[in-house]
């Protein structure tokens, strides 16, 4: 029964991502889910992208409590609607559906989704995303790949910001590669610190690809 | 009907956790419950701890995959079992009275119990333990407490690790404080990094207590 009750949950999550992602290309949105550890650099990789692309874009932030990273978006001129999850460890396509209610969202715009701070159970929630975007730091140690391989497994790209600490936190980028490869053959890798501003370009030059695939479909 | 299976459930776990507690009380053994983000340095903590406090100890590791942890703490000489959760995003009691079962624990030691590298739902499920201990990361940022609030109120300490990075990562420890300060009074906070040692001795001098105190009911 527990199979069951399980088989039903995911297959009514991917109706309900589903109508999202319907209802999101009919406006030209192209909603990139950010997924990573707590404290990864989630928020910063989305205010240096903005910064970079000038593309119009818009964040659904998703906490269990408080609104600081809204706060902050805003008060750079991005704008941002909050979720707070009360205690649930990811986004649901349920929730982002009642954002695009209330949040007025540019069309022909890209949405960022930032995820709650879960390298697990937001794996398992499609939301109705056009990109799925693993963001780790260096800092949190070379193993995750290894550790938590089904998040990397769905992603469509990872970026592992706070490489200006590697040298300092002993980060092994062999090792790294070796658990993203073991995994997903072709996943691009963007080394990225959003402190220096290093790599970003590259980021920022794929996601416009991405984007510009998205409108031209 | 979704609180009542809620409710069904949580009680259902409270019962498993309190008789895993029996369980280890009748043989000395105090439960640490260690959780905290992933790459936040929770097995170098234990690590670090075993180096400096001279008690027995071991260790049930907690991960989504992989036997890491399991086998770096083997190869120093400190007993460690694996759990592999599978997917989900924390350990549950019947996990750790299936570990209890199969692992050979030397009476009168602390066992250390580390938790999947998640800031939400293991806060929600007790094991049985004696002491639950949060570990974050400088690294991190200094807006975890007013963003997972949850695991903070319901720890008896939280080492913030990793403190050597402070300065590179414009770390705040007077927001980290009002952070904590705003949830649970008096919790014992551990500043520490496990890279250089600094810090690691109040830490083991509270965990010590704790132990002796433990011993002496």
């Amino acid at each position: 029964m527990e199979i069951k009750i399980a088989q039903d949950l995911f297959e009514n999550e991917a109706k309900l991502a589903d109508a999202n992602k319907e209802r999101m290309k009919q406006r030209g949105l192209m909603a990139v889910n950010i997924m990573g550890t707590p404290g990864a650099g989630k928020t910063a990789i989305i205010k240096n992208t903005a910064r970079l692309l000038k593309i119009p874009m818009s964040v659904i932030e998703g906490d269990p409590a408080s609104s600081i990273d809204t706060d902050l978006l805003k008060t750079i001129g991005i704008p941002a609607y909050q979720i707070n999850t009360e205690g649930i460890c990811h986004l649901e396509a349920k929730m982002v559906a009642k954002a695009l209610d209330e949040f007025e969202v540019p069309p022909r715009s890209i949405l960022f989704i930032e995820n709650v701070g879960n390298l697990i159970c937001t794996a398992s929630y499609p939301l109705g995303e056009a990109l799925r975007i693993v963001v780790v730091g260096a800092s949190e140690g070379d193993d995750k790949p290894f550790k938590y391989p089904d998040i990397f497994q769905t992603a469509n790209a990872v970026i592992l910001n706070k490489m200006d600490l590697q040298a300092a936190v002993d980060f092994n980028l062999e090792r790294f590669y070796k658990g993203i490869q073991s995994l997903h053959n072709k996943l691009p890798v963007f080394e990225v610190s959003c402190k220096t501003g290093k790599g970003m370009e590259s980021w920022v030059n794929w996601l416009a690809v991405q984007v510009a695939t998205f409108w031209a479909r």
